[in-house]
């Protein structure tokens, strides 16, 4: 279905935005990208191709030992575009870890577009309408219980109407899945979130966010939220175009030094076999919502041609399911879940 | 949300069919069952109490050491009943274990009748009406990756219109995912079953079930069957309620000599490290499949007060993802994959 392979070469280019450090050559055709410097899906490809090279690296120097295999994949189905997937598994920092680019064209089928208009959209009835989607996924689950899972997601989607218009939003979010609780460290992740999302004098966005992403990654069924939060987005499109680019491009940028920081801290902090043990039983509802919940993942599964592979990265290496598993009073597992069922104001 | 306690006292009754060796008491007072010792609904609950008990008594015989512990659980939500959830977990051949009773009265929301109006039944539009469930529904994960993983399930359904009369069906399957194929053993799987179809001169119902069975559990996005299979069917309703009885009688009461000859013959198998890694894989796509595209999970997920630990029972202790994780050209774990490809006839 794919043609996966590494491009070890890379092209000799006048795009000049740091490529020589990025996984592969993008997506689109250079010369395209070139040709339309100024048009938003060039400027959104080169971001995020930017910022997974950065985000790989940055893991790679605290892992000190394995590099990301990159995957490149074209889609045979469907349309066009394809995709660089940098997997990362079994390393000494990262169990399991994955970085996904993907750029699609497509046509929606009139129940996907009917979805679209629930939410507002001003797009037509009992139509197929081409779309195109550029976007980078990311999930990190390290080896040690004291460093916490990461997940984020930038995208900027663009629907063709009959009339030649396009209607375009951008969607993202950044959230913490700690295993234990270290307070400053959360503080820490929401404050950087919070200055990125304020750079630009949007302060009503990281309250608003904050509280979408609390409410978007819940476990219902378990009433716990999956970790500490952060921020989730979508349908976004104010003021314009070129300054929502920039409120998400602040806030993809500000994924390095969220995190990686917290790494570096904790990665050589030892742990108990209960701990490892906690961990996993975590994963397992990091699995429930992903697989129950989670609207990217459950979309993309129904997706013909997609690439399963791609969207499942996000599931741990390993996970554990116990019947009734319950966490002692007093313990630090219940100071995790005491947070997660009440999701708290961290700035 | 629930009061669970282990009932150790069997009551005195004159229902006597097995209940010395019952799990626990019914969930209906048993004054009630000896009042209405013709009502499907009695003769349902007493039928799966003693096919919970007889399977879980031969389980713990073939451990020979660890008992399933009960759990009795009383729901507080959205009308009566309850359950007799039963778990064994990490015994020396069972990794994991579970065999829950519910027994349920309600209001199924006009939602959920449109559901069953979609799949045929003469009900009401735009009305809440009173059901009433009896099910027993059972996942067994062995320890040893050459014993299959067992899942069983079988329900009797009313649901009670305005004018007083009653819609019902039964439901329910058995199948087997085994980690390795061993043929003989999967004909063996696959004859009991049929023969306990056409006990009662059904001829027709084991090839239409066991396709039924191939269809339903289908890992679609992975083109792959969970397991190889057995029968599956639901909206069971003919030739008349008694006859039906019969039928699923006879399938529950195959349960036993369907699987335990397998438990015995294979729980000592020795296995490598790499056996094991293969059926924490799988045991990831079993989890997938659950999680993803089970009805029934699905459906008890949403469930306002639902009790999720016997929902989420059915999940392996442990599981596995791997990136794009390929079995080796000619191995026995190709075998496999080759019939959960193309699923085939065993009778």
């Amino acid at each position: 279905l794919y043609h996966c392979y590494r491009n070890k070469v890379f092209a000799a280019t006048t795009v000049k935005d740091g490529r020589a450090r990025w996984m592969d050559d993008p997506i689109t055709d250079i010369e395209a990208l070139e040709k339309s410097p100024n048009s938003m899906r060039t400027k959104m490809e080169l971001l995020l191709m930017r910022v997974q090279a950065e985000f790989c690296h940055a893991l790679e120097e605290q892992d000190g030992e394995k590099k990301f295999h990159v995957d490149r994949w074209m889609r045979k189905e469907g349309g066009g575009g394809g995709g660089i997937t940098c997997v990362i598994q079994d390393s000494p920092v990262f169990e399991k870890g994955g970085c996904n680019i993907s750029v699609l064209n497509g046509m929606l089928p009139p129940d996907a577009i009917a979805q679209m208009r629930a939410r507002g959209k001003d797009l037509p009835q009992d139509k197929s309408l081409p779309f195109f989607v550029v976007g980078l996924s990311c999930v990190i689950h390290p080896k040690n219980p004291h460093v916490p899972t990461l997940h984020y997601n930038y995208r900027y989607f663009e629907v063709q109407k009959e009339d030649g218009s396009t209607v375009w939003w951008f969607g993202g979010g950044t959230d913490l899945t700690p295993y234990y609780l270290v307070e400053e460290d959360v503080v820490h992740f929401h404050k950087t979130l919070k200055d990125a999302c304020d750079k630009n004098g949007n302060r009503g966005l990281y309250p608003k966010f904050k509280i979408w992403c609390d409410d978007y990654f819940h476990v219902k069924h378990r009433g716990q939220r999956r970790g500490v939060g952060g921020i989730f987005f979508d349908d976004f499109d104010q003021p314009n175009q070129e300054q929502a680019f920039q409120f998400v491009k602040s806030c993809a940028e500000s994924v390095v030094p969220s995190y990686v920081p917290i790494v570096k801290k904790h990665k050589n902090d030892s742990y108990s076999y209960a701990e490892r043990q906690w961990q996993l039983l975590r994963r397992g509802y990091y699995t429930e919502f992903n697989l129950v919940y989670d609207r990217g993942t459950k979309f993309g599964l129904v997706t013909p041609g997609a690439r399963y592979e791609s969207i499942l990265m996000s599931l741990p290496l390993y996970a554990k399911w116990e019947y009734c598993h319950k966490v002692e009073p007093g313990s630090k597992e219940e100071k995790l879940v005491t947070v997660l069922k009440n999701p708290k104001d961290w700035v």
